[in-house]
């Protein structure tokens, strides 16, 4: 059983259909004790007028979505992205975030992706401690692997983040675990099972997998709707020692970003309890 | 430089749109040295008159597509599946086929779905070593993790393998490596290089994922016209002891299956020279 006020709302969840004070107050009337906004929301305003808003509304910031992508075939704008992140980053420090997601990127050269990728996070990695910020990169589903995300398996991202930071108790680079794109990895268990005592889960994220899906990018589901087996995720990424809060993000062009804000949060709160 | 003589058609490429003789003559006039058909064109038939016609015709049979999904929650329907795909090893027996591809269907449970798949491929296997005929796992892309296979990485295909045959020089049960399913795993590499001398790939499909891309199912890209880096994944499997035939599935409702058959095949042959 799990209550609104320990669960984070993405606010991609309600479809970006009004200006973040106004989510906020929806968020924070629904009893949701958490929020991750995205730079579209953010970006343009004042940052610390923001900061202050979701602080009087009672709320916490859990992430700040998300990265520029990484990867190009021309220094100039792999540096120009990387300091695109930066900015983000001083943005997500502003805020009081937790941790800053990065979705990275991808090029039909993987590897060449992968490498500037693994680059970029250490450039980065310096600045977010430096703003006592963490970094959660986010594997993608393989269905985005030709455009949003050259990072697809998480025992693929856990290698990095060891690679980037090596053991440590308390690890500034970690893992956003987010259901709907992992939970068919017949390694999943076994990944998350490995990272122990290290910590490195710094965001939950769940929606539902719809049979069938009209359109793998914005036709996601409301938890319990779908086949993902999130109390078995759940109980998983707790065992691993993640003591951090769910948080829904579902991008549903064409239904739940159709609703009203608060009839979607209703509906959030309803699921978080009977489907975790 | 692959000479069509040396390549396969998988009968798919084509979208059905005429009967097997047909399709049979077409592939056979364009030069090409092999086919691969499907179930849908064969069942109801004269299988033995049919296997007379390909080899009339000059080609020799690679695969013979594919089974009938494995999973069920019904303990009836489960040994209805395996009874069916004993029926149809035994037509790929007669047609003189040299594997039998398996895609191996899917459950939400997908633990209850991959022990039921291992213990049907033992069954099955143990019919193929007596008809003469290879069983080929095909791990298909994560994004038909729901509803087509609980089988997406091809590690989990040879560690299955591994365990149902065990080191052997002649292996009967091994791996269809299909370009469009497989090009974005990042252990791809690795898992190839392992197979070594064993000799378990037993067909290498390729196609190309095309950016964007329509319908993860039925929008598959003619090689080339996409981001998959078919050389050298060619070169890897070559390398890993493959000396089979290279064949194009390409699953295209609205581009190639709308086109003459010898357009289609044309296209083909030119792509298979530039491409790989």
């Amino acid at each position: 059983m799990i209550e609104p006020s320990q669960c984070v709302i993405n606010t991609a969840t309600l479809g970006f259909q009004a200006p973040l004070p106004e989510v906020i107050d929806a968020v924070a009337r629904t009893g949701f004790g958490w929020i991750t906004p995205w730079r579209r929301e953010v970006e343009g305003h004042d940052v610390a007028a923001l900061a202050r808003r979701v602080r009087d509304a009672g709320l916490r910031v859990n992430g700040y979505c998300r990265s520029t992508y990484i990867p190009s075939d021309d220094p100039a704008q792999f540096r120009a992205n990387v300091e695109a992140n930066r900015t983000a980053l001083r943005d997500a420090a502003a805020l009081g975030a937790d941790h800053f997601v990065m979705v990275v990127g991808s090029h039909r050269d993987l590897e060449m992706a992968r490498a500037q990728v693994i680059e970029a996070t250490g450039l980065l990695l310096a600045e977010a401690k430096t703003l006592g910020v963490k970094i959660a990169l986010e594997p993608l589903h393989p269905v985005y692997a030709a455009e949003r995300s050259c990072l697809t398996l998480m025992s693929e991202a856990l290698r990095w983040c060891n690679a980037a930071e090596g053991q440590t108790a308390e690890p500034k680079l970690g893992v956003c675990i987010d259901a709907y794109h992992v939970w068919w990895d017949p390694e999943l268990s076994s990944s998350i099972a490995s990272i122990g005592a290290e910590h490195r889960i710094f965001a939950f994220h769940v929606c539902d997998w719809l049979v069938p899906t009209q359109d793998v990018l914005n036709d996601r589901g409301m938890m319990g709707d779908g086949v993902i087996d999130l109390k078995s995720l759940w109980a998983a990424v707790q065992k691993a020692g993640f003591h951090g809060s769910v948080e829904t993000e579902i991008f549903s062009a064409q239904n739940w970003w159709k609703r009203p804000m608060d009839e979607t949060l209703r509906v959030v709160a309803q699921r978080l309890k009977t489907s975790l």
